[in-house]
């Protein structure tokens, strides 16, 4: 067992002992070797060169297939947790992703799983057997939690999260431990204590963040679901930059006991769990294993006693059988920052892919004043100005990062608020969300027989960013992504397509409309983004999850996803 | 159409002009006459004497079998509206419990459905008809909506609560509106622009509050059905003071669109609207009429869309046909203050009615440190030290009322909060609450298949006060109210038996455990509480506002409520 890191007499002796005790944990058997020190910009494809043809399969089988031969016996969790920790090691050495790799804890448990399946002849539950992999933030008993702080590395909390309680009475095999950037507050994923996070299809890009780990972990298929949090887009931003999928679960429905429990009592913006995973089915797999029948609002009071409705989903929302049709609002630009070229041909080329198939409607989606939401989130992020995160910072003397910075000190919204300011914000994010419901109503086509609106546009498509994974250090635009969380909106992300050079030429005659557009259109140039996957959001009314979900898999499995390259 | 008051030079003049208001709106055909100056004590026969024969029929008649009627066309809403118009002027005389009668809008209403069922042949909705009182806070379009405040006389919305529009398309007739004490801050009701609402059964006692106008009015049967809203107990103590039944609903299940649309943004602690009723089931149509099938979520984003789960209630809950039983933990005592006689003694013989009936288990429920919940909620009522309601009582120089110098003034955890004070005292709430809930979860007896606890406590039994309707400017313990808020569990009040001066001796031997206790020990003598209805308390887990009333019905079902006199 590795001696847990200690505060040293200076901050970077504290960090080399943090990284020590990560390196540590990567020794693995049998060890990867070989790895060049020079890597290519793309490293997508080198672990096919450093692992064995089992490896290899299991790793790229989807979770869904995973799930159903750990369930039958056909593999072993040994085996699959074995391949994943192998490939997850790697893509630390490749994209610097982990905090922690957990191969004893890991392998114990799925041996203790796979005995169980042999004994009893049935999975432990709908997990059974399957490796996840957790951001740091999410509370493990009896191993570090830092939160990215310098100032944090010697809390050792005992008890973890109800959430992987939940994910491992499951079946989940926690196997890895991911990055997160400092504060867990930028769209990128840089810390003192763990450097840079870089995109495995492009290093010069970043892997998004907050989960940043997740994304580039999930990429490289160092696991198969991943849990993530996002209170500004933090699980969605890492998904769209790394070509995987996520959602961001509205508040409330997710467990969160256990976790960022300094922030419990500061209610006006949340952060939630979410999943990320390499398919869609990974994302349903894991809310119906947390809700699904669990009733953990039992414990956790605050959740609300919706369980998993697959049936209201099918039966309530939209309906083949029925020949209602699926109505996709397509929000093409928020009015606020252009999207990037990419952007804009990923949603022309899911829109015209959909136009194709039965039982779609698409109706255009006006955006309502998506820059007023912006100064909601930006003003309850950090509604003590950063007091809390200066001293935390100032505690050990690890310095500001540069998105720190940005999104505290140069943050003109942030600022230390008196708590008729909290009330008074507050206010304006409940206003906001009624006039953005009063949007939703408007779209309804005919009453039923109660008064209730019906015809409504069930979903929203829109971009997942103003354009594919920002060069490192200029993720600044957040209102594509932190828009959802103002409203409490569940937002799912999926792989769309790839930046590609010849389809996506700069437009240089377009004349920016504010100061963010302007930034955002100058970062553009074709080459900087090669190979940068893009990702689209689906989004859904408040609670209405299962819709999101149900409406992603009626796409998903009509439309191969990412789309195929027209070639 | 009376011409609205506008404020004077002086706030007494002010005053004047209200209730002549107030009286205008009281001149109703046929007029009641000969109503005795010299009122005694206990009123509430002497609807029997000023009344038709018909009138008192109807009055007399419970909602639910109202509604029966008027949805046949047996009765006439005109001929409902009517009767209850009149006896309502009458309670005003008699208790003081309005604040505006409605008789030209309510009227007209009453028209319209009833040219709709003899257009249509059915209905309009569930609540077809019959008139619904409603406390003044919950706006009312075109109507002075004041607060109690003297200062906002001149206030004129233009448009209803959201709450309003659902219960008139269900068929409601809004026919009167009624008191609140000053602030909406009092288990009393007194407020210098209407005056005190005395007990119908005795005036010497609190008619309770702050729903005060409503208890009253329910309790005279001027209204079957009535609107109020709770946060500290505001639904719960007038129902118990005065005979009627109660629910305070779970926080997001009620529309609060448009009422105290100065409080939005403040979320610690919030009121909810809930239903006051002369029967049980006058609650429960409410909250089907308002919930079932009228997706409100829709317009107010805030809302959780749990719609109303009669089915869920019965099958997920507890169920005769399965042979499981209904479970319910009886909490004696709250451990701080006890209860007097008449209380003690409600309880003990509701038990054992209990015990007599197949279906129902009876466990002791011991209190987790309900002071500590006190705590939390007094320091969350006023979390700017009533810096607001000072402003707007000096805004027109009326004084303050002795109970809401006692609630803001004398209240030592009433003082302004900076903003990490109400993060901490949120999260005090926040974790009370996860204690409280590992508490039920404690009386678990198994587990099912998924891990999810069985067996659990289904409901608790417990006092509504601490003691029956308290002497007027005496209701200074909200233990047994405000720890539902708290915790925000629904809690219904129903009326078990009245107090008896044989039967509930003073123990003076009793020797009080603190200050509030020694009050409350002090205040009780059988004599001061001549004729007062004794009110007992049903609270569910947060958000099993159907289990609630399913729990409620099944009680109220096989025993009768209020009990009958051994005799």
């Amino acid at each position: 067992m590795s001696v847990f890191p200690k505060q040293m007499d200076t901050w970077q002796e504290t960090v080399a002992v943090v990284q020590q005790y990560r390196d540590n944990s990567l020794d693995i058997d049998p060890p990867l070797s070989g790895i060049p020190l020079n890597l290519p910009s793309n490293v997508s494809e080198i672990p096919r060169k450093f692992l064995s043809a089992i490896e290899l399969d299991i790793t790229e089988t989807p979770p869904e297939h995973l799930l159903e031969k750990l369930a039958s016996g056909e593999l072993s969790s040994v085996a699959v947790t074995q391949a994943f920790l192998r490939r997850a090691a790697l893509a630390q050495r490749l994209t610097n992703c982990l905090t922690e790799l957990l191969p004893r804890r890991a392998l114990a448990r799925a041996k203790e799983l796979d005995d169980h399946l042999s004994q009893h002849g049935k999975p432990i539950g709908p997990l059974h057997g399957l490796p996840v992999s957790i951001k740091e933030q999410i509370t493990l008993a009896d191993h570090p939690l830092n939160y990215s702080y310098v100032s944090w590395v010697d809390n050792v909390p005992r008890h973890s999260a109800y959430l992987i309680d939940l994910l491992e009475t499951a079946g989940a095999v926690i196997h890895a431990r991911t990055t997160q950037p400092q504060l867990i507050m930028h769209l990128e994923c840089a810390s003192n204590l763990y450097g840079t996070t870089v995109n495995p299809f492009n290093c010069s890009l970043t892997s998004g963040g907050s989960s940043g780990g997740e994304g580039a972990l999930l990429a490289l298929k160092g696991s198969a679901l991943g849990v993530g949090t996002d209170i500004g887009g933090s699980v969605r931003s890492p998904a769209a930059n790394c070509g995987v999928w996520a959602l961001r679960p509205t508040t409330g429905r997710v467990p969160m006991l256990g976790i960022d429990e300094d922030y419990i009592g500061q209610e006006a913006i949340r952060a939630v769990a979410g999943p990320m995973s390499t398919s869609f089915e990974g994302l349903r797999s894991f809310m119906r294993a947390v809700l699904r029948g669990r009733k953990p609002e039992l414990k956790e009071p605050g959740l609300i006693p919706l369980g998993w409705r697959d049936d209201e989903a099918k039966s309530h929302f939209w309906s083949e059988e029925k020949g209602w049709r699926l109505k996709i609002g397509v929000m093409w630009d928020d009015g606020v920052v252009k999207p990037h070229p990419p952007v804009q041909r990923a949603l022309r080329e899911l829109v015209e892919a959909l136009k194709e198939i039965d039982g779609v409607e698409i109706r255009d989606w006006e955006p309502y004043h998506h820059d007023q939401a912006w100064s909601i989130a930006a003003s309850l992020y950090f509604p003590d100005g950063g007091a809390d995160e200066e001293r935390e910072l100032r505690a050990s003397g690890e310095p500001w990062l540069p998105l720190s910075r940005w999104i505290v000190k140069d943050n003109p919204f942030c600022k230390e608020l008196g708590m008729h300011d909290l009330w008074d914000w507050t206010a304006k994010r409940e206003q906001y969300r009624i006039k953005y419901a009063s949007r939703w109503l408007e779209t309804a086509t005919g009453d039923d027989e109660r008064g209730v609106p019906t015809g409504m546009v069930d979903v929203l498509l829109c971009p997942a960013g103003p354009g594919a994974a920002p060069p490192l250090e200029n993720s600044k635009y957040w209102g594509y992504l932190a828009q959802w969380n103002v409203l409490d909106y569940p937002a799912a992300v999926f792989p769309v397509t790839t930046v590609d050079k010849g389809a996506d030429k700069k437009d240089q005659s377009y004349r920016p409309r504010n100061e963010q557009d302007a930034f955002n259109h100058e970062l553009y140039e074709p080459e900087r983004y090669t190979d940068a996957p893009v990702g689209l959001q689906l989004v859904g009314r408040i609670y209405e999850d299962e819709k999101v979900l149900a409406a992603l898999d009626f796409i998903s499995s009509r439309i191969q996803l990412p789309l195929r390259k027209a070639t």
